[in-house]
């Protein structure tokens, strides 16, 4: 294994594009004035209107007495370093957001989940980009068989590692890995930040 | 005044884009083989190395017994909606982060605050963009006479509405501005999660 690394950067036509589409918006704004804007977006979105899940994991042992998280850390060609990311994924076309999201834990973490909760959709990037996603709330029983061993199914382009931390170390642990050269997913940070602020800010 | 909309999409070529640019790399993965990437990135990033910055602004007063915080609701043309999103805007070049968010904060909402603090630097969308931003922590003094009655200063081709809720109702509000359509900002709607869960997830 060695250090990943870009070796070349060339400009992209939309028309040559597989994945990243580029547009130009005609629209009228409250005033009834037509105005342009440019927008990137995914060219594989499916019938779900959602391109892509994170998954909050509750990692729940009767041996541990707080609840741990799974981060994942991988290459990011986008930023030329190594990100702190949720498990996350594309939502495949006909698959719901649930069923995507105990996949890509199982694919990328080998552990098998519980769906909990989700809540509404989020727009990353709405200055820029269509893309959203959805944050799902999995359960995950360490004393159970089935994660007494788990596996990651990574594909062969894939190159993922797992780190399991308390979640009431989840903002310390990303000022950490920031300080290490690490860039912080903004779904993660922006979470972690309000569970971090919550002593303060709520009263 | 009416309702903004889209007129029309069209494709739009890299080399006459203005805003966005669309890149193709080439890197090495860990295993040394060569591998593609297809990225969006704004042209305008600036010297700072940061595209935007979030304005977490709390709003406090004598009077008030919880702090309260601004939101902002403006139709955007990438998601052909209005969106719910933090104060937010792009770093001009030069500038700090600190100052760009007083900066913003001003223009967008006619309030003026003092910086609290900041922290990482978070990636939004990191599979597609190299786009970053960080969320600044304001606070706002809503005694102070300057405080007294804020003006929006607002370019022609802006339209922004802003709320004040108090925080510890943040997340309830999201979820009934999704009801009523508005697309949330991830950061916005991630840092609401982190705040509502925090209760059950920290012990």
């Amino acid at each position: 294994m060695q250090d990943p690394r870009i070796n070349s950067k060339e400009p992209l036509e939309n028309k040559e594009s597989r994945w990243i589409g580029l547009y130009k918006l005609e629209y009228s704004d409250p005033k009834g004035n037509k105005r342009f804007w440019e927008i990137a977006e995914r060219k594989t979105r499916g019938s779900s209107e959602l391109d892509a899940v994170g998954i909050v994991s509750l990692l729940k042992s009767k041996n541990n007495e707080s609840t741990q998280i799974i981060l994942c850390l991988q290459f990011r060609p986008s930023i030329n370093k190594m990100s702190v990311e949720f498990p996350a994924g594309l939502v495949d076309r006909e698959e719901t957001p649930e069923k995507a999201a105990l996949r890509e834990l199982e694919e990328e973490t080998g552990y098998h989940g519980k769906i909990v909760s989700s809540y509404y959709t989020m727009y990353s990037n709405v200055g820029m980009t269509n893309t959203n996603n959805k944050l799902i709330f999995v359960e995950v029983d360490l004393d159970d068989e089935i994660n007494k061993n788990p596996q990651q199914k990574l594909e062969e382009d894939e190159f993922i590692t797992i780190v399991i931390v308390p979640i009431k170390n989840l903002f310390s642990t990303l000022q950490e890995y920031e300080k290490k050269g690490y860039g912080i997913d903004s779904n993660l940070g922006s979470f972690a930040l309000g569970l971090h602020m919550s002593a303060s800010l709520l009263q």
